[in-house]
């Protein structure tokens, strides 16, 4: 590889050149090794930031992520493979049924998930609510449970691009997190080293997701498609709405509890609309849109994938969930129609209570979060329930009740309401 | 102080809002102090450097680097002061006659400069050539000899905006030294906690100097005297040229003795005009502009000024200087006028030849550099001595002779030639 100097790869960013193949690979490659420094890559990422970076160097710094460690290949197993991601959003618990459900249709779901930092919440601290469950699966472990249930919802192992999970945390701290060239080449490096043939993107949009509006996520989408088309991943992206959060439950046991309802047949309709849209591309993807999801969760498939999915990885599906021990109800302060629930107010509050983390290291509570009774559109009663906050704590209540403060509209019973569509586009 | 956090002032320059005074008093101190990391620093350096500073951001900055540190105060010696700032340039050994000329004219100059890095050299090196002389001076030291010589040149010690010189380390190796907001308060915050009455600036232009245009050179001599007037520093820049570089010679022995002939009267025309410019804005800020500083080149009396300042650190101005152990002449291709001598080419080939140091660690040789024989404007014969390269490294010449390489022309005896200024402007 040729030689290169960090100094000489930042000023070129810094004047606004497009970096070259051997510049990106070397610069990847030295991070990884710590010959570049974190001081270097924090200020080459504030210059990828402001000065932006072309298709081609996405492309390259994406491969070069890639080629910084292992790549699974799922090619062995019997049936065709197809994962999704969601850039994050309130109450995404959306992987929880919809896993099991894709798998149900016969497709193969190999999800390698995170835990939440900030607002968000994490896929695996969700399912880590459930007694029993371990996240940490072996690569055989993984496969043998692909074939056997067909899905997986799992840690990302640390051979899966290296030079990701550094920059990442390095970008956390630096306020480089917001930079559409390093969000979809971080996703698209572990999404095409993770080796599935078919990939969906879930795109969120609004106060309660990292982009806030609509340009922006199509740009992120519009990328990280033509990085996964570049790579041979047949890859779709829904850009769907986060200015309200999913379903009525943000963070952990109750949102399992959430998504147990859907599996058997229930759950908030939105959350049902999207597991649904999101499944049929998956399936789509696969070559498999011959099946009708909403059949799968009709006849009780998907959750009896969910269960075994479950015990495959020690968890005991039918076991009670953990409870938060204090719990704290908002009453509607009027009566009228619910015009608005703010997401970035709803998982703030949440992760005030203790469902999310604001260090990697910290822990979570398993029944903290928050619980609305009303949804946009939704008639209300002055008095009524309007949201359950529940934490182990109580002291945590203040904090909570703050971030919840302005988070609501509730308009005249006979004001104009217009629902916002839950799918804004497709890009594909 | 009131808390803040990094990602939070980061992202507000990053997103280009102006930082408030209490941002920019925490992150300095807390950068200082260790609990701003070099990885989060340098994100915002380039941060800074793409999206500027305005005028009360930069002064704040600079009061926060000052307030990091100790301040001198030269109010009990018997007479005002004055000090010069160079930017950087090729051959510019200004210094060297400059603090002993002003003097000689009843001015005190403490001049506390720095090593040199990359292509322009350091007055402290070029000092360190003659025998026995000493660059570490203690305060009282340095107040003893200001009111014995009237003149000293010595190294800053660490007292002096310690947030400067951990700051400027670190912009080094991030591709972030070429902030104008950054140079600014680097350089006056060391002027200003240095406590000088008055302040000359020169501002280099050209291909050796960091400002390779005359408008940001402008720029950055208006955020600079600026900064000084309002922190009560009567404070000029000038403009010089640095397309051609200074002299004759750039190296370290080779540019104390140039000054040497300076000193005695004689020496090249353009270091003894600039000399005398910046002696005269010296003078003139430090309320003696009634005395010329010709005379005192004339009458021997800034010789002895001289001879004083390197006895006062331990030097012998008598004994001979290091002399390089190889030489090697390059001699003019054809016959002509000299019609362009770069400044860049020539900085870099005595770089190479060991006159300054690529890591702060290095040593430097002090008989290497460069000696130019004709000037732009000067006629030639082909055939001539054009260049001798210094060094004690005779492997040293090949890359140092690549570096001179198109870095001038011959042109026709009779082609026009058009001097360029050696001041452009004048700023105050």
């Amino acid at each position: 590889m040729p030689d290169h100097d960090a100094v000489e790869v930042i000023a070129a960013k810094r004047d606004r050149h497009e970096l070259s193949d051997s510049q990106i690979d070397w610069v990847v490659d030295a991070y990884t090794r710590g010959a570049v420094a974190d001081e270097q890559m924090s200020s080459l990422a504030m210059a990828i930031l402001l000065n932006g970076m072309s298709r081609r160097e996405i492309a390259r710094w994406t491969a070069a992520m890639i080629a910084s460690g292992e790549r699974m290949d799922f090619s062995s197993l019997s049936r065709p493979t197809a994962d999704k991601h969601s850039t994050g959003g309130v109450g995404d618990k959306i992987t929880l049924p919809l896993a099991p459900l894709v798998a149900a249709c016969g497709v193969a779901v190999p999800q390698l998930s995170g835990r939440g930092l900030g607002h968000t919440g994490g896929t695996l601290d969700k399912l880590e609510a459930i007694p029993g469950w371990r996240a940490a699966l072996s690569n055989d472990e993984m496969m043998a449970q692909l074939e056997s249930v067909g899905a997986v919802v799992c840690a990302a192992g640390d051979g899966l691009a290296p030079a990701d999970k550094k920059l990442y945390a390095l970008r956390d701290v630096t306020g480089t997190v917001e930079a559409i060239p390093l969000i979809a080449s971080s996703i698209m490096s572990k999404k095409i080293a993770e080796g599935t043939g078919s990939l969906v993107l879930d795109v969120k949009v609004g106060t309660g997701a990292f982009m806030k509006d609509v340009d922006s996520a199509r740009e992120l989408a519009e990328t990280m498609v033509a990085l996964g088309k570049d790579a041979g991943v047949h890859t779709v992206a829904l850009l769907t709405d986060m200015a309200t959060p999913l379903g009525r439950t943000a963070g952990n046991a109750i949102e399992v509890a959430e998504s147990v309802e859907v599996l058997a047949g229930g759950g908030p309709a939105d959350v049902v609309e999207l597991t649904l849209a999101l499944a049929r591309e998956m399936l789509a993807g696969a070559g498999r849109d011959d099946v009708d999801p909403a059949d799968r969760l009709a006849d009780g498939s998907a959750m009896d994938a969910w269960k075994a999915m479950i015990r495959a990885q020690d968890g005991d599906p039918d076991a009670p969930l953990p409870e938060a021990r204090e719990s704290h109800v908002v009453t509607a302060p009027a009566s009228g129609v619910l015009a608005r629930l703010d997401a970035m107010a709803v998982g703030l509050a949440a992760w005030r209570l203790g469902a999310g983390r604001a260090r990697k290291e910290d822990p979570v509570q398993a029944g903290a979060g928050v619980v609305w009774h009303a949804r946009p559109g939704d008639a209300v009663t002055e008095g009524q329930p309007l949201f359950t906050l529940l934490t182990d704590d109580a002291h945590r209540f203040e904090r909570a009740l703050a971030s919840l403060e302005g988070g609501y509209d509730i308009a005249p019973a006979d004001a104009p309401y217009l629902p916002t569509p839950l799918v804004i586009d497709r890009v594909s």
